[in-house]
């Protein structure tokens, strides 16, 4: 008889792991459950829907639920809920098609993905208070928009999601309101960047509200204000994005184990404490390349690698999921901010490093060059061993830039190497010393 | 007494050695003879002088000889050109000023660039006919451009500084023919990028000749033709840019070792055989990082940071100069073209690798985000270790995505740790595999 792999969720995780193992073993039945319609849906592109640049949701949708069927021949069952697991006898529940039924597996998949986190704010039932975090909102926000036409937003949250938001209803013509509790947005890409995009969503047209607490929203049926510290001010529409959770339960009612940062807790194969349950994408936990500990960092990219490594592990060639260094990169308005690794100092303390860091502004092409702008790179690294930690890049060209200290990290480079790595240069592109050298020779210079 | 530390010639190695070494020991005596007038310019910047977008070629000079005298405080002599040195007794002999005079030293670095390569040519001392590796050059060609408004263009060479010329040349006005012995322009580059960027060139209105050999220039007194094969056509400007040899002779006379490349042998710190005479530069060899071997790759970052490096080994603290990847970019009309390590399967075989090699096309952005453009990729692995031999980026953006590649390269990674590098995506800068991981993901699945 055929093996089964039954995976719990269509989106990256679980569809890249759906297709590798079937490409990997056409033998292998394989059977994927997702509770809603929407599959392998690129939800980083639902901000540009919302602005308008992408037209249409279902270019959001890498594949098609049909092309997973037909071209894949991947069992795909949209609409169907797994409401539970029992690792010892091997089984799911599944509700779907008004009926509960059982489904054995051989190999388990949990790719249950991440919820946005609604925090307890007053009024988040109010119409036009939206969170943002899949297909289905991010309609409804487009249609709330294009139909109230309204005035002014209160964003809440200062993370990418806020940011990209605020861009997007700028677009819109809408007059942003952005309220983040602590001192600076972008929190896990440092001050430096923060600075930097800080000023720049002011020269937009953003009204930044830092240290503020929202306490929650207003309005007779539809929201009409926002609430923070003492005060209030109108809000037309109002979107909540401070963060995601794990979708753990499922798997923590099943008896598998969740780890320190409440997602679930992996091996370097993507297995969970049940050996033939895996779990992958943003409710999973992966192991970090510069602290070698477990971490939480729900991204698009994990989510492929960890779903598309598992694929081919339960077809019978086992492979690593591969660490995370925790690289992000974010547009806002004009800018590009990106981050790896490590960038907070007590963070890098509390991991046994002794971190050191510098931040250089270069320009990003030759000076003499029409047309480049300033980058601001950062540089942290440890002391003793001249190791590199991780380090962050904000300008209007070159953010990208990040992937060179990315790979840097991944490969366990020190700063002299880093400094010594042979990089492009032609005046269009790049200074001779491109800015992330020049950080690291900058850098290197404070390790001695 | 101070030590003295003597430096030939006053480009980017030279000046970066001087400049790094008063830094470093500001008790030495830094002195630099430079035979022209202009130091310390950004040759790569001349084409765009040519085209106009650099308006003064002062502007391409990063310190002036008043910031090195009064600022750094190097003893700098322009106007002067040493003319032999003697390694046993520690002087060189300088003529400068009208006179002939001995200087001695402690520390010698020889950083006397290279010269591009006159082929044996007809009318090669005709009006009109340059070649392009100096400032005073490039003031000329802009001059005759300027003053002559010719109708057309004979570009011979289809390398970077050809393809730089022809897109500087078709922004004057001029219609731009270029002549390439070889099947393919950028022969560096591989045959991937070749295409591409040939496709682009005529898009652009470039004529190519390719697998043509030109024998020489007619004229009265100015250029009038080009000859080829058994043909000729007119052409009111020629520019041959057929590649660069060392300058090697003031060395190799002074009984200072050439390595087989033909530039100046050096050891790890830039030494030449005569312990306490270096080089570095564009008539030095360097340390090939894959292939371990000297190899000859003048570019400006390599001479910059040998020169660098031997600037703080002379004051007192020793430093490596560091291994090249032979990466390069270049722009052409709206394409960058890049380059790192060995792209070349038969160089690589000749290195001892057994090449296994992919090229894939990707878009640049999430591929329903606007504004993106195709890149194509191609990477080499040797096949039995799986380690990352080089690669090639060409596309509309993100070229220097290179550096990912040339990062990786002097790492020392394997094609699958590659693949696993925790690369920046959000839909306007990436797709959530890069192009670069999509080229190692395939790249992997060849090398099993």
């Amino acid at each position: 008889m055929n093996e089964t792999f039954v995976v719990v969720g269509g989106d990256a995780a679980g569809m890249s792991a759906a297709s590798k193992a079937k490409r990997a073993n056409p033998e292998m039945d394989v059977i994927v459950f997702e509770k809603g319609e929407w599959v392998s849906y690129a939800a980083c592109g639902m901000p540009y829907y919302v602005k308008g640049e992408v037209e249409d949701l279902d270019d959001l949708v890498a594949v098609t639920p049909e092309e997973f069927r037909e071209e894949r021949d991947v069992d795909l069952r949209t609409g169907h809920e797994v409401v539970g697991i029992d690792p010892e006898t091997g089984t799911v529940t599944v509700e779907g098609d008004g009926e509960t039924f059982e489904q054995s597996y051989d190999h388990l998949l949990v790719a249950t993905g991440a919820t946005a986190i609604e925090p307890p704010f007053d009024g988040l039932d109010l119409d036009g208070v939206f969170t943002i975090h899949d297909m289905d909102e991010a309609d409804a926000i487009e249609n709330y928009v294009t139909e109230r036409s309204p005035d002014s937003a209160a964003i809440v949250g200062g993370g990418y999601v806020g940011i990209e938001l605020a861009e997007a209803l700028s677009a819109r013509g809408v007059d942003v309101h952005l309220y983040e509790m602590l001192p600076h947005v972008l929190q896990p890409f440092g001050d430096a960047v923060a600075e930097v995009v800080e000023d720049h969503l002011r020269e937009q047209g953003v009204q930044l509200h830092l240290d503020t607490a929202v306490s929650g929203f207003d309005g007779a049926e539809r929201v009409e204000r926002v609430a923070f510290d003492d005060q209030s001010r109108p809000a037309d529409v109002a979107i909540v994005g401070v963060g995601v959770e794990p979708n753990a339960d499922l798997a923590a009612d099943a008896g598998i184990e969740l780890g320190e940062t409440g997602a679930i807790a992996t091996d370097e194969y993507g297995r969970t404490n049940h050996g033939n349950v895996y779990a992958a994408g943003d409710c999973a936990e992966a192991r970090h390349v510069v602290t070698g500990e477990p971490d939480h960092v729900p991204l698009a990219l994990t989510a492929n690698r960890a779903g598309r490594a598992i694929g081919q592990t339960v077809a019978g060639d086992p492979e690593p999921v591969g660490g995370i260094a925790g690289t992000a990169i974010v547009k806002a308005f004009g800018l590009g901010a990106a981050r790896t690794g490590l960038v907070d100092e007590e963070q890098a303390r509390e991991a046994d490093f002794d971190p050191v860091s510098v931040t250089i502004s270069a320009p990003s092409r030759a000076h003499y060059y029409p047309g480049g702008d300033e980058l601001t790179v950062t540089l942290m690294a440890d002391h003793d061993t001249g190791r590199l930690l991780g380090g962050t890049v904000v300008g209007r060209e070159g953010a990208k830039r990040i992937d060179t200290v990315a790979t840097a990290l991944t490969a366990g480079m020190t700063v002299p190497e880093l400094r010594n790595a042979d990089l492009a240069y032609a005046p269009p592109f790049s200074p001779v010393w491109d800015p992330v050298l020049t950080a690291a020779k900058v850098l290197e210079g404070r390790l001695e």
